[in-house]
């Protein structure tokens, strides 16, 4: 009777749910590793902490970033692995239906057979961070709300110019705590990315949507891109001259060891998080905001799914805004939910009252009190403004007209001298304008784009007309008895007039001036033009909140960051896509009552989760090697098999996808991809019971690259380690 | 960093399950137990096994049947406790708009407050077994098979009457070992049944449909009713002037120490399995008849759902068909999913390899092989009939048609003496006969019924035409041209012209001759007398072949058990509705790769699930009970509150509800109410990494009794100890 051996089990559960200082809460950036170095050798880094503060050291200097996922050099010639996700861009704009990658994997025999990314692909290797708070920040607090936001912005914007008069450099100036820091990011621009080596989508995407936040969980979510420079060594764009880059570091993958309670942490650009937002705004997210898109989002679906049935050319337009849309409704279930278990708005009440009964405790602390209290009040405008401007919002998304505002604004900008336009309309800006306009060829059909708009506005018009808009509605010919039976025959004359379909008409227009694109015919274009004003003004009340909130988040953010350290916690800023270092351990969990995930999964899970029908097709020569136990020597002796997908405690979020996870000597073990449905709402709330990262274990890895896809050539271009 | 507190938590689970001997197989007789005593006392049993044996001693005399559920004394004066679910009929019964039971529970403050159980509520304690075999068996190996069938079945039929001559027994003659071995079992009837208490829906059915068959549970499945009888100790319908049972022995009930691994037994009554079936038979049934019955059943429920809406009186009536009809399409779903898992086909495949290979090692064992080859043929037989007939039993369903069927069966059979009559027609069925009949008021709606029945003519029409039955399509009209349209107009005609949806109609025909129900114009009579020579046949068919399996079968149960017995194993009979025991550990497990069941879920767990909509709907009593954490004296040290629900890789399956779960001094410790998804397939081949059965906890039912619903007065009445 062996039944003795399972006797602890609910104890050892129990009791380490019970201590939430197990899971580490904090993305730090790296200036901050000193003061957790304490805390980093304790959880069993073995590296000196104060290494990780260096990015152009090792091991930050091999840690990239691709915008919008993050990403690791792992050769000395320039071979960068990340999210499998990440790279499938890439994979997809190869694809042809002869050599459909996508479905059959793609591997790279030598240097010479590997295949330009996805235009507008990127590499970013930051160099340089300089405090440059002073510079923006002086003289703001004395000017008016509008003229603060505007200094603010055109400083950033200059000292963002200057830093890219260094030919092959992007630059960036990150706010930090609410605008009380600012830090410029100089990032070499790798601009010459190639495809190496994706497995198929039956590995590299496995569970698809179906396992997307879902743990246990079995996705070989690797792929490998190469960057390349001109032969001097400086960033260029494609070209059959161009050679391996040569980064100062790269990562060693270890094949062997970890196991459950390691040491793992893990350095990437984890994108948003909203753990400071005031008790108003959750409100009115989780209260209104959240629910209303969330339904929205379910008709939307639906929408596209009638529009563009299945096997359509419509519909393959569409998968990935399909795939966008319910990734994005499965994670706002996911925020609701989390919400609502750990009581958020509550909690969120509670700190703001912790925080004001520490203000009272000091008389010397007053100052913070009309500081916070303007800044609730502005969340609460803030909030409103949001929650009338929502239908509208939707109203106006239809892709050409979206065209046509773009093309509009940016004749206005050209106006000015390149230094005062609008972020996104300068001239370092044009690659990205020009490639969006060509992309939406690739993501748009007529009818479905009507059918959506038939949506949006059936809801526009079941508003009260005082959020309605006027101008809106008078472009449209929408009256108070207009139906949404009506739509139909009010939009078609908009998709049959129009000519923005065609990317030769979009492409052109970049180059009209304003006036000329005032005397357009199109009736996207002639509704982009009467909405031109209402927006300006729009945008105008967004920029005066702005511009107070600049002044005041600061002081709200010393604040509670003061009091945060009294309480003896290490605050750190929200996620903003810069750096950031976040340490746990490999770790299971409870996501509810009576139920546990266990931190590994193995192969014979995939055996078990394979139907043999997409997203569960592994393919035929992975499952015979799993049914002939062929791990070759990556197996984890603790379970008996190779361990496909773990987890840890870590705290991410979106933007981190693709980062390295490293072991204590700072070796690839692993890559992370994901988080359970149970963690989203940590980007409110940082929940130590419930937060888990998921990773792609590199021993996985490794077995798919020698086994299944003959990657030996990438194995042996590695330091692989034990 | 307190992360290693969870270090072995995967090594413990993986090793656990690396073990399969640890879940316990086996459905034993009681006369089986000196066999396994020493397996008992080896897993924890601290009653001497023998005791077990005796049916009338400590504990076995304690517990009952309710006939499709088990249940146990659990005081001296009568008082029985079993599963909600198995007493929420009588709840339901006794429910009015004003006392809706279902909703606010119902506790009988005394005695005189005890409600009359739903009519035909049975307690059924056993009291003494007989082996039957020989008289049962003699000389019918000689005989012809259908000579064969009828023997046995008049045999058993005399042996029952002679029985039931003592008035207030019930009798039954089962069958075990497919026929090698006949047992009588004399049983007390009990027909006077009250109930006493039963909670809330919203704790006995916590969960609802959803949660059925799922971990983690955390259902309060509990009720109790009482037995009565005459004053002279007799059983006797319900009068006011009975009196309580008086059992010679009860359950005390255990309120503290049941912990994770501890031995704990069932004792009950499981309804059936086919462990020991052919090859031919599960490969008919996993490649045929289940995913063909369970995507009908899946029409089936969507054809009721649209006919009897939510909230219309035909919904009330056809409530507990869908809740039966969807429990059973979940089952098969998981038989289905279950088989695929096991590699159910294959292993049966590879067991009578193994058989054959057993037989032929032996030339003494070579008489054998003849049997089981003709078995095997008659397997084929069968399957290929019952695949025949799928379509016309089912087109035979009709609700009306049943009635019109039974009871011009009932009126041929009356026409034999009583004891020649098939079971189901004899003098002692007449009361369950006359309920039936009754019944049927309650849970038809011609409109339904219709609906019903042109979605298995649709199904039927579809077959091809050699698996038409010429005198069905006759009756009704049915050519080869006859599509699904035409099928309403040829319908209506039943249902207009039907005079059985009337009570006093059918009840009325329970008296009539054959000559007087063949002369009726009532359009379902005139169908069943159109079709009563085909059933005949067909039931020919069936115990002719019935008649061949009855001398083969108990050859090859002879084979595999020896063979079975040689290899170490302990062959017990498959599940037969009649009295047995299983034992195990309380133990949790994993589903599937990467997750594990805890082994006890808690009152926390029913606070995260609450919704406050049905079935998530926890009174607001128990909700602020939780939240102040008042365990009053029955929290489980190890898991920091009150255990609701557990875990155990008992043996056990539809029948066994109800049962007690008894510890190592046979103590009360919970009820078995469920088994979990992964475990329905056990049914056909006993999985030990996957079999878990759910339980609830007697801490759980006593915390409920106390601190929720006040019943004070039966927990007095008890025997609870520590």
């Amino acid at each position: 009777m062996k039944a003795t051996k399972l006797l602890s089990l609910g104890l050892l559960l129990s009791s380490a749910l019970a201590i939430p200082a197990s899971a580490k809460e904090g993305m730090f950036t790296p200036e901050q590793l000193p003061d957790i170095a304490e805390q980093l050798k304790e959880a069993g880094l073995e590296l000196d902490p104060a290494d990780l503060t260096d990015l152009t050291g090792f091991p930050m200097g091999a840690v990239v970033s691709l915008g919008g996922c993050s990403a690791s050099f792992v050769s000395p010639e320039g071979l960068v692995v990340t999210n499998h996700h990440c790279a499938r861009g890439s994979v997809q704009f190869n694809s042809t239906a002869e050599n459909n990658y996508l479905e059959n994997g793609f591997l790279a025999g030598t240097k010479g057979d590997e295949l330009p990314a996805a235009p507008g692909s990127r590499i970013y290797v930051t160099t340089e961070l300089t405090d440059v708070t002073d510079r923006v920040r002086e003289g703001t607090l004395e000017m008016g709300a509008t003229e603060r936001y505007e200094a603010i912005d055109q400083r950033r914007k200059d000292i963002t110019a200057e830093c890219e008069a260094e030919a092959g450099f992007r630059c960036l100036v990150a706010s930090f705590y609410g605008g009380a820091q600012y830090t410029l990011i100089k990032r070499l621009e790798v601009r010459d990315v190639r495809l190496v080596y994706a497995p198929a989508d039956s590995i590299g995407k496995y569970g698809g949507d179906i396992d997307n936040w879902q743990w246990p969980r079995h996705t070989g979510d690797f792929a490998f891109y190469r960057a390349y420079v001109a032969p001097d060594g400086s960033a260029a764009d494609f070209s059959e001259d161009n050679i391996p880059y040569a980064p100062e570091h790269h990562l060693k993958v270890n094949a062997a060891g970890l196991d459950d309670g390691d040491f793992v942490m893990v350095a990437g650009y984890p994108g948003s998080t909203n753990r400071y937002t005031l008790l108003a705004e959750v409100e009115n997210t989780f209260g209104w905001t959240y629910p209303t898109f969330q339904t929205l989002l379910t008709q939307w679906i639906e929408t596209i799914e009638e529009a563009a049935p299945d096997g359509s050319d419509a519909r393959v337009k569409y998968e990935s805004r399909l795939a966008g849309l319910n990734n994005y409704e499965k994670n706002l279930r996911g925020q609701i939910d989390g919400a609502r278990r750990v009581g958020l708005v509550e909690r969120r009440r509670e700190r703001e009252a912790g925080l004001a009964e520490w203000i009272r405790e000091d008389k010397a602390r007053g100052d913070y009190q009309p500081a916070i209290r303007e800044l609730a009040e502005l969340s609460v405008e803030t909030a409103t403004a949001s929650r009338t401007n929502f239908w509208y919002n939707n109203a106006t998304r239809p892709q050409l007209l979206g065209v046509a505002q773009r093309l509009l604004r940016l004749a206005h900008e050209r106006e000015l001298p390149n230094a005062q336009r609008e972020s996104g309309y300068q001239e370092r800006d044009m690659t990205f304008f020009r490639q969006g306009l060509q992309a939406l060829d690739r993501r748009y059909d007529a009818e479905v784009d009507k059918a959506e708009w038939v949506l949006f506005l059936t809801g526009y018009l079941a508003q009260p007309a005082a959020e309605r808009v006027a101008v809106f509605d008078e472009a449209l010919g929408l009256t108070a008895e207009t139906t949404a039976d009506d739509l139909p025959a009010i939009l078609n004359g908009f998709y049959d007039g129009t000519t923005l379909g065609d990317s030769e008409t979009r492409l052109a227009m970049m180059e009209a001036d304003a006036a000329t694109i005032e005397a357009s015919e199109d009736p996207f274009v002639k509704l982009a033009v009467a909405l031109y004003e209402y927006e300006r003004a729009l945008e105008d009340e967004a920029e005066e909140r702005a511009g107070r909130a600049l002044a005041l988040r600061p002081q709200y953010m010393e604040a509670i960051t003061a009091w945060q350290r009294e309480e003896g916690a290490l605050p750190y800023p929200d996620a903003n896509s810069t750096l950031r270092i976040t340490f746990g351990n490999v770790m299971g969990g409870s996501p509810f009552d009576g139920m546990a995930y266990l931190p590994f999964t193995t192969l014979e899970g995939i055996t078990q989760k394979d139907t043999g029908e997409e997203p569960f097709n592994s393919p035929q020569s992975q499952l015979d090697l799993i049914a002939a136990k062929d791990y070759g020597s990556y197996a984890l002796e603790s379970i008996g098999s190779v361990p496909v997908n773990f987890m840890s405690d870590l705290d991410v979020t979106g933007g981190n996808s693709g980062s390295a996870t490293l072991n204590a000597q700072g070796e690839l073990v692993g890559l992370l991809f994901d988080g359970t449905f149970e963690s989203v709402n940590s980007d409110w709330d940082f929940d130590p019971r419930t937060t888990r990262s998921i990773h792609v274990d590199s021993r996985y890895m490794l077995w798919v690259m020698e086994k299944v896809d003959g990657a030996q050539n990438l194995i042996d271009e590695m330091d692989v380690v034990r």
